[in-house]
């Protein structure tokens, strides 16, 4: 039991400063319990970029390499929120100086990376995990317990989608989400999120099949200065080619033998951030959609048959991540994707200091077997729609969050 | 040109109640213009369904065989509404006899009795056509226009799921939809719709893919008496296998290019009577379901930046369908499901008449297409979901209805 | 018990070619049980209106004026649909030739005619009815009987509007609509409906209060020639000042001590023919908007509180409207506005027949009780809103529909 | 300019802690140019829940008194959030020791009250504003900006509500929120804030009528200790009557002559905070309802005729209150209730700091007038709905918060 806890974050661009944020809010959740956390560094190789968050956010100094945070003695808890073919190196390194550590999904460019980062993790006496934030949705987290709790009875099949607008204008920029191969496009940058929400709900999957990759917008101008999040921005006359996938659709088959239907877009025009699902179950249904991140839709055997219908179930105090979670907690008070940083970072925390409250984040080896299943789906639209089989998940590799 | 029309419709279950009305119904749309329409016969296996049809929907008589149908010398159009094993001897025998048909879909079991279908349709002198009833939604059809009109765009991904729960009920009655190798239950049942929907709103498919099947009651009780549509019945002790598929998907991609997911289930929990579709393109998007008839959901680039949004679009009477369609006929006005068989049933008598109002009714080479699509879903669950490649379609085999 | 019966419709403008094709609908409702039914005639002042009507609706003559039709012997059910300051003398005369009359709302002009009708009623031996015909909403009337069975508590509000926007546009033609005075515009023509709404649902109003009044609007062109319904025309230069109210409101209390607030605008922007409400009560609340006829939204204590919200309940055959009632019956079928003028018209014929399925339609004194709420009204708008109190009705003058 | 500014809080109950997360969350809002903001204490009569607050929120220090924050040199701005009989001290008192001051809503118990402290603020050099805190929701706040900016065109009418559930429960303690005379219950809890957002929208009203007020539960048990928000609580054998109102409604006409018509209620079954409007201007209309925060429906002349409809916006980045306002900020990241309390802390830090960014807090004026309308509704609740005119307001007295 630490008496306090420095906290950094590496890598402040959109991501990064949420994680920053999480940290500051955290401890003003749940009332007392939590030893006192000391917001220590941000890291950023952009110097101004440190130092406006450091600012920002409140944390004591601005660090230009993750290096300085690693050997930095007060500091406990680390949030890595960089692109992510510098993870494992991150990582690996963070480990090794005895640092707990959060590490933002995908968890590595290639799944030979994430194994080594699992050793790593099993080698470490700290705590490592991966960012899948979504977990964190009282709404999405209060689905999967009337599934768990077999409210719902057996899944019969899931239909998820993560549709966003952020890469539907012709005239947007060309930057690293662009670049890379089959597999690194709307797959790795949202396909992640939607893959761990698919297998939360139904379990782990034993294969993917029907696989389809598309790209809509097929160069992009290259911008004149550096770009934040999904900014806009002035643009050069060069254009290049975009390596990757906008728009990904699979088939996939749960070691229960239920189903699901799979599509994520990073083009999908007119919804800025749609991630949902409608799943049917023998016993019931439910359905979500983050455009109303405030409700989910239930239908189930306890209501009369004149008047049974979906329920639209504004999620409430009902769930611990809103029960004490937030100042005002009453039904319908709302929360944002922000607010998903703040439990994040409080559980994260609660984990080191071994308390139990929240449900505890999901372990590196869960970014492993997501890393696995985004190659199955790149390998399945190679192979003309083939199915591919995943190599079976012990539970408590996926972990859980309820 | 004809004096008189004289109509006939053959099966008189739910599907053929809905034709019959529906006749009856055609001739009240849209002002003067139709030749006088006369009711003349419905023809059922069952004497006592058939007079009770006969009776309620205002036909002259009632038959208890297609021949005597057919041989009528006062019976110019015929809609044939029974078992889809019996198509084609009937259909083929009506042809022969000189009646324009409406054939319910999907058009035969096999490939092979559609292809023969076709040929005697291409044979004979009159109108020899499908039944896909959903074309005539007034929504669907608004959301082709603006499609086919490029007010959206090329189309990117369209996502389009046709979800029942007349088979949730594990103590529902055996019936003729749960017999029948792979393929003959939703997909045949309601996939056939889909399918065509999908078609109707982007184009011939190239190829299908990733196609996975399940069942989730795999035995039902016989029933003790005859079972009229989704009707309650009692049970005997005798239990049989449930042949096909409850539930079934894939993925599509068009001659175009561009891609679609597809899940058709009757057993999807809660779901009364759901199809429906999310499409997204080039320069806008588009959604739709069953279970609200009278409404889409447009967004393209038309209105301000900031108060942009899926626009709730009522359908009305910029329509063909409403615009002197209905008695009543100003916005908001709404329509049910029982008004597509009368719009349908319009439709064909205007063809029979030789008038252009509404879109005519597809000829069976779409019903033999739509089946070729059926068959390759079929092939490529069996190949582990490897692609399946569908032979080129000439634009007039699927016909227009807009 | 009628061997046959006859039918005719007085005035065919929208709400009477509504009327007449309910009549031809009605028989092929719910099965054998009715007298075979015979459309004989539609009449109006305008020939060729009559004429085309009788044609499309398949009456077998027109006729120019309603003694014509009250004179026939081979007429027993009449519906007038024609500008309410005709329905006196038409209904008088009807009534006094022995036909079975169901009258359109407002019944009259003023109190006083319809005291009269009332009292022409009391003295004839026919059917006097007035048409409230959004009773017939199986929608609506799945609410009541939600209310009516206790299964939602004791009322404590009701918050109801009308709002439509036939009116909207400034160059819409100056009619029959925007004349008369205080009260002859939004109030009657679709406050009347609210009105009846507010009391199905909530019983017997003792008082009324707050109501103003409020015109958009306030001069329109003179069209050039006739208009049928809410069609566009070609103007004139002749401007006339509107003599009524666009947009109306009040306050009413229950002679239960229950509350209402109502709303009616045929001014309201966006909204093509929105009837709805939200109701609270101790137990349970329901909303409904014509916007989305096929369902209501309901919540009550029989859900788990972890799940519990508002229903969205697909209006479906556990109601009389639907089982049986309109060709293809299962739940999420749909049906229109056109569709409950065929369940109103079966219900009159019923009645006449002396059967008993449908709810019967609501006497004429339900028409002049509705009056009398719309006079308050119109009182307590030039009193600066104070309560004008209701006379008691007692309860079988409102009638009941379920 | 101050070089640094100290806050603090008085009154820590739900509201409280919502004001004392709000400025710890404030300079994490839109990056740089604040000065820097110490948390320096929280007060309340209670030491264990000051206490608790001031370490759950990062507080220096907790006090037991408003005198002690008052007389504290270390304090510059400060947040009144107890019971509103005690705001009038506090707030003189504070304003007295030259503290810029924050009270919340409704400003005082009488009007009386109210005048005093719009003089005291009057006589004070600092800023004395009034908490109407959901003018800082980025999607009224859009609406406002719409109709602002006459893309609405001229307001025709407003249909407001704000409806809850937390008077529902008939086992629900009694507390402080169920004494006082009429107007003091759901009128003064609830109906402040729905008044302040009918005239944010509308401008000022020029008269209320039609004033109903009812209490659907009439005594309740007092509980066995201290209640904090809406908490479940164990109860005594000792009822009390309720004194004050849970249902009201009225009827307002805007100085502008445009009319509205609002019901507020704390026994609205099923609503857990809903907070509300419909509203119709002559080129357009919107709505909202505080149940899904992100997103407002509006309708203008804007869109195609053949695919017109409420576009349904998701609140977003081109709103000061989210472009940089939260750490992610791209549209459809979602915020709840809590945020805009971090907005209100916001506005008021930069008020003090003599920044423009988001609009001024309103001052005490708009509170006073806020209770002058409260009032009114009783007056015309008590004159059996008889109009009340309100004093004219300069439009200052309202301020503007965009």
């Amino acid at each position: 039991m630490h008496s306090s806890l420095g906290v950094a974050v590496i890598g402040v661009g959109m991501v990064g400063r949420a994680h920053a944020a999480g940290f500051r809010t955290a401890p003003t959740l749940y009332g007392p319990g939590l030893p006192d956390v000391r917001l220590v560094a941000v890291a950023d190789a952009d110097p101004a970029l440190a130092g406006d968050a450091a600012r920002r956010f409140g944390y004591a100094r601005a660090e230009t390499t993750w290096q300085a945070v690693a050997e930095a003695d007060d500091i406990d808890v680390v949030s890595v929120a960089v692109a992510n073919p510098l993870h494992r190196e991150i990582v690996e390194g963070l480990l090794a100086a005895g640092k707990h550590v959060l590490c933002e999904k995908p968890l590595a460019p290639s799944v030979a990376d994430a194994e080594a980062m699992v050793a790593a993790a099993a080698a470490a006496d700290s705590i490592a995990a991966v960012g899948f934030t979504f977990r964190r949705s009282p709404a999405i987290a209060a689905v999967r317990e009337q599934l768990a709790s077999g409210a719902l009875g057996s899944l019969v099949h899931l239909d998820a989608h993560y549709w966003c607008d952020y890469a539907v204008d012709p005239t947007g920029p060309m930057s690293w989400r662009y670049r890379g191969g089959p597999g690194s496009g709307a797959l790795a940058d949202i396909g992640s999120h939607l893959v761990d929400l698919v297998e939360l709900l139904g379990g782990p999957l034993a294969s993917v099949r029907g696989a389809t990759m598309g790209t809509t917008i097929t160069e992009r101008a290259v911008p004149l200065g550096a770009v934040v999040g999904h900014a806009k921005a002035e643009l050069s006359d060069v254009r290049q080619a975009v390596e990757n996938e906008d728009t990904v659709s699979f088939s996939a088959t749960y070691a229960s033998g239920s189903t699901a239907t799979v599509t994520a877009s990073r083009a999908a025009f007119g919804h800025a951030n749609s991630l949902g699902f409608s799943l049917f179950a023998t016993d019931g249904a439910a359905s979500f959609d983050l455009d109303r991140p405030g409700e989910v839709l239930v239908a189930d055997r306890s209501t009369p048959a004149a008047t049974s219908g979906f329920r639209t179930v504004p999620v409430g105090p009902a769930h611990p991540y809103l029960t004490g979670g937030l100042p005002m907690d009453f039904p319908g008070v709302g929360y944002g994707q922000n607010d998903l940083f703040s439990f994040q970072a409080r559980a994260l925390l609660e984990q080191v200091a071994g308390l139990e409250n929240l449900p505890p984040c999901p372990p590196l080896s869960a970014g492993l077997h997501n890393l696995r299943v985004l190659r199955a789906v790149v390998e399945s639209a190679h192979a003309h729609g083939r199915e591919v089989a995943l190599q079976p998940v012990p539970p408590h590799a996926l972990a859980t969050t309820s």
